[in-house]
């Protein structure tokens, strides 16, 4: 009787797991870290159950520039809802907002101007409602210059770094200034993340119980900003461990990169993506508009060993649609 | 050449998932819902992702009599350091805990003399260093009734249900008003429930970069309390989707029971356990003496069709120890 042979099992080197990312330093240290703590029997293993993985997103999965996604999101709203919401229209705010004027929204520490626009247009909304608005929005807004749905606009190497990590039994999260009810609604769909392992600003819910069953009505009380120092209280309140790999991409990420991979008991690993590539996306680090500056993160890369991404050289593509 | 037959898959009448309940209404009920949301191609098929089941834990999965047992660590924590703190000692609140008078720790709506001693002992504490005491605390203390760490104390029926619909595709959330920190030391171990996994009451944590690398202080700000309708708000804020299955005990944990089982677009299943064993654990109900009050979700049980279980009847045995 004939003797079947199983096929070979594909070695690392002859399926490359982020087949997007060039093979420079970056890459390297992404695999070397992968390897290490799966390798059962060395000092370095880690148990799945800690195997932890959080990754910021505006400007780490998917573009934040020249505004981050969910402000575009904001604004759209206010286009549409303003002609026929004449009190919405005539608050001073709103009217900033849609002449784009950025520094009266975004003066003061805490974003006076734009949390006054989300108070005015999120409160009282049911938490359903909400999220049809942001897939309506996803199904017809377009990213200005690439022509695509904003949720097309994903990071090909990125979304392979996501799909490596779970592979390796890695629990993986979404670490985001971003607000959770905006971003939940389609991290399942985009990037396999389901809504629980999403972590972002958040305000207080109302629960209702009306005459068509229970809803959860948004607030803005409450508020938690999970940016800077924020990340790790966000981690530590949602997650409740310390990851031991953090991505990040500005010195919002800081903090998180630090709680990460500073005498962490376990090997860390932590990546900063640098925006280099004008022409494929954009270039900007410290000259950024409103979101994603890299400064201080960057100085403190070298001292911890964090692995700088080159957008530029080190990305075969960034998007994966055709370019 | 001999045929080897594959050993018949055993079905659910051979394998009893869930052993320790004797044949009664609610046992039945547990294994016709789980049966029906994990049938293809039936109507009520529920996807993996979606089959998230919630569980409160003081009352459901383990006793809270004669008090929670975050209350019991509370206080044997006061025993052990007030001698040696004599500031702490001198706490009007400190004695009245000492000395066992309840009605004044827990006046107020917001239980204040409580709150007090939480913040007296654990503001500026790093969660590590919690996490320590907890971990020290059930390796040496014992429950007065039973003679057992507290963590040996769980409800076998009830750890059955957990394994049974972890193995049926179900991600398993503890949504309890105990504190997240005090309950995440040891979830995974006692219940294999992760850290990430367990929504409980929270307040901010602060982070600071030492020298001795990053930590988090505890503090009291911004206090969560994950009880009644704050149990739904917990979910939506840290889950982000409505739950299909909810067991619960009390009172407080009526709203998540409504918010899981009315007009949910899923099949959805409530269950109550109702405390009616003196001899083997406790009898109490709308008798309970600080928690676990349970009159208005049993009033509502019929309506809603949850299941109620009576402990006394519906379980074959209690705990997992020999009793």
């Amino acid at each position: 009787m004939k003797q079947i042979r199983p096929a070979p099992v594909p070695s690392a080197q002859a399926t490359d797991p982020i087949p997007s990312w060039n093979d420079t330093v970056p890459k390297q240290a992404i695999i070397a870290f992968v390897e290490k703590v799966t390798k059962e029997g060395s000092p370095d293993f880690v148990p799945v159950a800690e195997r932890i993985a959080v990754f910021d997103n505006d400007g780490t999965l998917w573009p934040e520039f020249p505004m981050p996604f969910q402000l575009a999101f904001l604004f759209d709203e206010l286009k549409r809802r303003t002609p026929n919401e004449p009190k919405l229209a005539a608050d001073p705010m709103v009217k900033a907002a849609l002449a784009g004027d950025m520094a009266k929204l975004f003066a003061g520490e805490h974003h006076d101007g734009l949390l006054r626009i989300i108070a005015l247009t999120h409160t009282g909304m049911k938490t359903g409602d909400f999220q049809a608005r942001v897939e309506a929005w996803l199904a017809s807004a377009k990213h200005q210059r690439f022509g695509q749905p904003y949720d097309q606009l994903t990071y090909q190497p990125m979304q392979e770094v996501l799909r490596y990590l779970r592979a390796n039994g890695f629990k993986v999260f979404i670490v985001s200034g971003g607000g959770a009810d905006f971003m939940r609604v389609w991290t399942e769909r985009v990037f396999s993340i389901p809504p629980e392992q999403v972590v972002g600003s958040t305000a207080r819910t109302k629960f209702e119980l009306s005459d068509n069953g229970p809803v959860l009505l948004k607030t803005v009380e409450d508020p938690f900003v999970n940016d800077k120092t924020g990340k790790p209280v966000g981690i530590w309140q949602f997650i409740g461990r310390r990851p031991i790999a953090c991505f990040g991409n500005s010195d919002g990420d800081q903090a998180m990169l630090q709680y990460t991979t500073i005498n962490n008991s376990h090997p860390s690993f932590g990546l900063i993506v640098r925006h280099t590539d004008a022409e494929r996306e954009y270039a900007y680090d410290a000259r950024a508009p409103i979101s994603g500056k890299l400064v201080e993160a960057l100085k403190e890369a070298p001292q911890r060993g964090w692995s700088v991404v080159d957008m530029k050289n080190d990305w075969k593509r960034v998007f994966g649609f055709g370019q």
